[in-house]
């Protein structure tokens, strides 16, 4: 298996490095690191789990919990995996692992870390059981509650209290709480709105953890919500813990949302860019870049295109520009009309439309400040989740 | 860096196999291989160049020589350097490349196989000669015509002269023909349409080679078509050879091509699939599988969901049932509605809208046969492209 090419090297000019490649702008990280923690500040003992599911990088995982985070969420094993062994000591997977291979991969890495799970069928409960006891460990699981969102998880009401009655009362689990998340939420554009749809999944959060204390099964552990919506869960009063993952990049998708004060969102920065090269400028008022459906997912709508008003060495304050914009050229092409001064050789910033699986096309995420390659960080959590 | 995770191993039962997985059945893919160079047997001097950009993997690549082809095509540097490394000594990049670090990257390869590009700029073709020059090798040039799709390539006229003389009158260049791909062609659903959109295309390759006679610059050889129209490409008497990539694994978008009788083309089977689990069945009309956007691109549409009318060791005959249909449940989840009989931990086949950029999401392409695990092929031109 050949080790994935790095588009750089440490120290590089923003010029050197090879294209397509994964750009995250550290002084931006770091504000948006360090503003999270500061808008929960006001909610007493409300937890910070960010989503690792947006970076798939225990290092950038290690700085939110240098940053205040408990530990970190993921959505597949192999994201568990990595950031285990990459020494997060505190992952809870917010996804059904069913099958009996899987269930002895996370029981190992339960061995290593303080792992939890969640689950929203009696027959899975009853595997995890057998499988942490086969291996010997002690697992936390949550009740995965469909809260709004028509995917995984039970609705709330007699199924929780089926589910956690079930764990309690299995060896080698402990119930750990409730898992509440409303993915669609998050990409409702006007604030109010967001908030409104949030107060549903709220409610239905409510609803469950009535049931359970209406059968008197302890319950001090509510989990959800993300970038677009944690600030409505962390103040619900329900909810004792937020996911939020992308606010470390942000993307074109969150920058459609608006805030409370009808602005766009500027809470966080955008930090994350596809760097991209003009490899022609043919006639017929184009430029084409380097980078298409292998570099950048387009489930969310198509990278803007930003507008550098000055050259590095000092990495400069982009913002897009509305005048030129790309068009997806296919797998391996992105297509800017109209192609504005650009010539042969060029380097394009793109915001990615949606961040997670962007970055899942990457293997390497290239830190840079000042105009240089300052770090370079291995995405180990990147694949389909096998 | 971690070493990507591999989802079995050689003699797996297919149930053990951990999802989501890139699986190719190998009887299907050997007969697609098989029936490529027969169906092009009555062109004379007619060459076969698949484009590996499909499947990225040089194994792959060796068994299309090792059925008569040629050589390989493919579309990113990343690309020629793992078919070389992975032992395939012809490749032809149909891709501009432009920057400093990457033509070094390229020149070095050509001191180990055979290796051509394609270039639209006179500027990109001094620092070709620039490059080789400085490697002390000996490059190929194709001109890069833009027979109809508005990406990359020039106009067939002067331009293409132009370059021509231009890479004949430098050092360590050899002008080698037309690069003539037009891809939006591959997917026109009627074999009639295709053929007149395809006939647009070889006339503007033929205008490129009319003025190359009329400058009296010899072309002997011009290559372009891929898996939906090399036929049409094939029997102009202009193309001298043809790229498809496609064939070997087939998808659901071009199981939405008809052949020239009118019915979905059958020439060559259905041989990839997207194997998931499906991890929860809950109240609502659906089972959740897990395979998302980060295990299947949907750039193309969603996958089909096949349904199985017998069970392993033998890997059955598939084919689409339409009364379950997937639904793209976000980055991790597909949706089946119905369910059907699904239960939590049954497999599922997913045939991918669009084959390339999914392969592009998996490290491991998995051979089945007979209902074990054959063969692991690393895919390793995975990857942005960088």
């Amino acid at each position: 298996m050949a080790v994935p090419r790095a588009p750089c090297r440490i120290g590089d000019a923003l010029c050197d490095i090879d294209t397509p490649a994964l750009l995250v702008d550290l002084d931006k990280l770091e504000e948006n690191l360090k503003t999270m923690p500061i808008t929960l500040e006001k909610y007493s003992n409300l937890k910070l789990r960010p989503h690792a599911k947006s970076h798939k990088c225990p290092t950038l995982a290690r700085l939110q919990v240098a940053h205040g985070a408990v530990g970190v969420c993921v959505q597949k094993l192999t994201e568990a995996e990595a950031m285990v062994n990459g020494g997060v000591s505190d992952v809870l997977v917010t996804n059904e692992i069913v099958t009996r291979s899987k269930l002895r991969r996370l029981m190992s890495l339960a061995r290593h870390a303080t792992v939890s799970i969640v689950a929203d069928s009696l027959q899975n409960v009853r595997d995890l059981s057998e499988a942490a006891r086969q291996m010997g460990v002690h697992i936390g699981v949550l009740v995965d509650v469909n809260v709004g969102m028509p995917r995984c998880g039970v609705l709330p009401g007699p199924e929780v209290v089926e589910l956690a009655s079930l764990i309690n009362s299995l060896p080698n689990l402990t119930f750990k709480g409730l898992h509440c998340y409303q993915g669609a939420n998050q990409h409702i554009r006007k604030a109010e709105e967001r908030a409104g749809a949030t107060a549903e999944a709220v409610e239905k959060a409510a609803t469950a953890l009535k049931a359970l204390e209406d059968a008197k099964i302890k319950c001090d552990y509510v989990t959800g919500g993300g970038t677009g919506t944690y600030m409505y869960e962390a103040s619900s009063g329900v909810f004792t813990e937020v996911q939020p993952g992308s606010y470390v990049f942000m993307d074109a998708d969150y920058g459609r949302n608006f805030g409370e004060d009808g602005q766009p969102v500027h809470q966080f920065h955008q930090s994350l860019y596809v760097l991209a090269t003009v490899q022609s400028v043919p006639e017929g008022n184009r430029a084409v870049v380097d980078a298409g459906l292998k570099a950048i997912s387009m489930d969310s709508g198509v990278p803007l295109h930003l507008f550098l008003p000055f050259i590095h060495p000092i990495l400069p304050q982009v913002y897009p520009d509305s005048d030129i914009v790309y068009h997806c050229g296919g797998d391996e092409h992105g297509v800017l009309v109209p192609p504005g001064t650009y010539k042969i050789g060029d380097q394009v910033w793109l915001i990615p439309g949606h961040c997670d699986p962007t970055v899942n096309l990457y293997d390497w995420l290239v830190g840079v400040r000042g105009g240089r390659v300052e770090a370079m960080w291995p995405i180990t959590g990147r694949g389909p989740g096998v």
